[in-house]
């Protein structure tokens, strides 16, 4: 059973207070807050079996390596991906997304070659693209949203043309929460030879993944966003890709031999991690990562569906608030703006009153133009969060609208 | 006064035994050993202060912003640079090499540039520089250290040529510890109006470093060598090289504005940090940069010293034993191998006896050819190791030599 006052618990931070309130924290789609048992992770492992991986003999490089190295199978796991070679550990889905780019569009896409995005994207998975247009004339080929923030995954297969050469697109906005059918693009595009990258940063957090499944080809996730440590990540890259693929970052451990006039590289997935990995921050991923599969995957989306359907319930009370997004089947992600007040002012005022979101253009520029807003204030809930903090929210809200109205 | 004791107090790893033996920790060119001080910051951070940086107007994003973004005048004052605008985190040397190597030379080198470097570097500082040759036709120039590992920097200079764009040197070898007369070289090829790019992730760990002193262009520093946390590390950009530069990784927080059709970038260093950073980590590489700063870098170069002559002085004592690299002035950092038993073989046997090395090619294979060995086991000296640990290492080594004689 599915136990919010018990995960609660888990996590020191919430039981804080933020300007003499108890802590309501809602800015979960910018970084997610960390259980003590991610924290005990990191903690132990630098008191305690602290060394660099892989390359080391001793005790304490071997059993870094080893509890560093397991996290690939937990990822594996976490994704259902087919194999864990296809797990490349990264810093998050910014990394994950640029080694795409880098590593496999760079030197495969020319101009005129087009990339298949969606007006929803992240600029993580928007300006990477920029680059190939800025540097090697590649096409972007937008697809917008409807009015209520949903994605028609027909109109993203229709913008598939004989010059796509890969559809890049989220499977859950950081914006308006909007759930894109990325399967249904996924097997399309595949079905025409199209690669296809689907940004899991948000989808991931808030509901099972199976890549497999999805058919994607590259799949990253931030894992500070998972309730992991800053700095963690992965993507999943499927293996035909990865033979495709020539290696991103250069340094150690991605090599095969080195000489002066040569460099022959690792087999994946060391071939795209050089040098010393972001390594306990990689085995605290793993622990949260663990700790989320304990509660259940499916258990966590069906908590934060009751969260989304009650606030979307509560804030069709609010005939001054102006909702961004209200696609059916939303992520529990609420975008906003109130007449008379910019969104910054919003924030600040429910700040006062303990409750942290986030105001402003949520790195989704195209998305903020195609709405007709400047900036939002954005509530983003989490597994921990309850209806009690919806109402919080709602209080506060209410404050504004007195104050600002 | 430099109180060893006391600083070992600081480590809580060190006083942990391995195989039932003390832990003698000699792998500090790999990575460093964490003190209290950063461990409990990175709890904190987590525990009660934690939120995303830059975007948000809450109470704790203002809170982690300021305290991540304090780290900044941190990393200038431990390498002087002139201004703190000056200093690009990434999450180590590797990440920041491929930065100058993919944002700046990328586009200013084409076929038949070259790029001067020295035998003795790592391969986060070669593999970089491959990619370019392979991607793009530079030339790589080698020069070779003398056989004690000494580097005549004059011979670097000598190897500047009209074609030269780039020298890029380490300031200390991993493998010998030699130190290399960087401000020499860089000032010549300065006034060639060559770049140059200083590998300081051994060095910075050393000793005090001027990066005005020594004039270089790049200077890139690694978190978790300098005692910090894993995934953490800066660059040094001098400012007329960052307007030189295009931006590497492309996402959020790097952007002035994004649309469908453009993209335009921040100013430095905002430029050249895409999406969340490391935040926690780069508060805790802050602490560490604090804390080695309150040793003071002129009193834990002056306490390896001492460690590396008495270490020279009982090595002078093993006829068997042979040491690669005893150039003048060296840092307290020692490959040696066995005749008869393999570099891999030692560092187990050490293992047994709680003293750990590392064995191997250690990054840099091609001063492996120069030396004419295929592997080396490695001592690494840090700040809190002691005279009593060259002793322990000795023994083991005497008892390897029984062993394998």
């Amino acid at each position: 059973m599915f136990d919010v006052a018990r995960i609660r618990a888990d996590f020191p931070i919430l039981s804080r207070e933020v300007n003499g309130q108890p802590l309501t924290y809602l800015d979960n789609g910018a970084s997610a807050q960390k259980p003590q048992v991610v924290i005990d992770a990191i903690t132990n492992a630098y008191s305690h079996e602290y060394a660099n991986v892989h390359r080391g003999l001793h005790y304490l490089s071997n059993l870094a390596t080893e509890k560093y190295e397991a996290v690939r199978e937990t990822v594996r796991r976490f994704l259902n991906a087919g194999h864990e070679d296809e797990i490349v550990f990264t810093s998050g889905t910014t990394e994950g997304i640029n080694l795409v780019s880098y590593g496999w569009a760079a030197e495969r896409l020319g101009p005129g070659d087009e990339i298949v995005l969606s007006v929803l994207e992240h600029h993580a998975n928007i300006v990477p693209w920029h680059f190939l247009r800025e540097r090697q004339g590649v096409v972007l080929k937008w697809v917008d949203c409807a009015p209520d923030g949903s994605l028609d995954p027909q109109a993203v297969i229709d913008a598939i043309g004989p010059k796509t050469k890969l559809v890049a697109i989220t499977q859950l906005s950081n914006v308006t929460g909007t759930r894109v059918d990325v399967k249904a693009i996924c097997h399309a595009a595949r079905a025409r030879g199209v690669a296809t990258l689907v940004d899991g940063s948000q989808g991931a957090v808030h509901g099972p993944v199976d890549v497999q499944d999805i058919g994607c080809d590259f799949y990253p996730i931030t894992g500070h966003k998972l309730y992991g440590p800053s700095g963690s990540g992965a993507i999943y890259i499927r293996a035909e890709r990865q033979a495709e693929m020539r290696p991103f970052l250069g340094g150690g451990d991605m090599i095969d031999v080195v000489s002066k006039e040569a460099v022959s590289y690792a087999r994946p997935p060391l071939k795209f991690e050089a040098g010393t990995p972001g390594i306990v921050q990689t085995i605290g991923m793993g622990v949260a990562l663990d700790y989320l599969m304990g509660i259940g995957m499916e258990a966590i989306a069906a908590h934060e569906a009751r969260l989304a359907a009650y606030a979307s319930e509560r804030f069709a009370g609010l005939n001054w608030l102006n909702l961004q997004g209200t696609a059916p089947g939303k992520g529990a992600i609420f975008s906003f703006t109130m007449e008379g007040a910019h969104a910054h002012d919003l924030s600040t005022v429910l700040d006062k009153k303990g409750v942290a979101v986030r105001a402003g253009t949520h790195c989704a520029m195209p998305l903020m133009e195609h709405l007709g807003v400047t900036a939002t204030c954005r509530a983003s809930f989490a597994m921990y969060n309850t209806e009690e903090e919806v109402d919080r929210l709602v209080e506060a809200l209410e404050l504004c609208h007195e104050f600002f109205a």
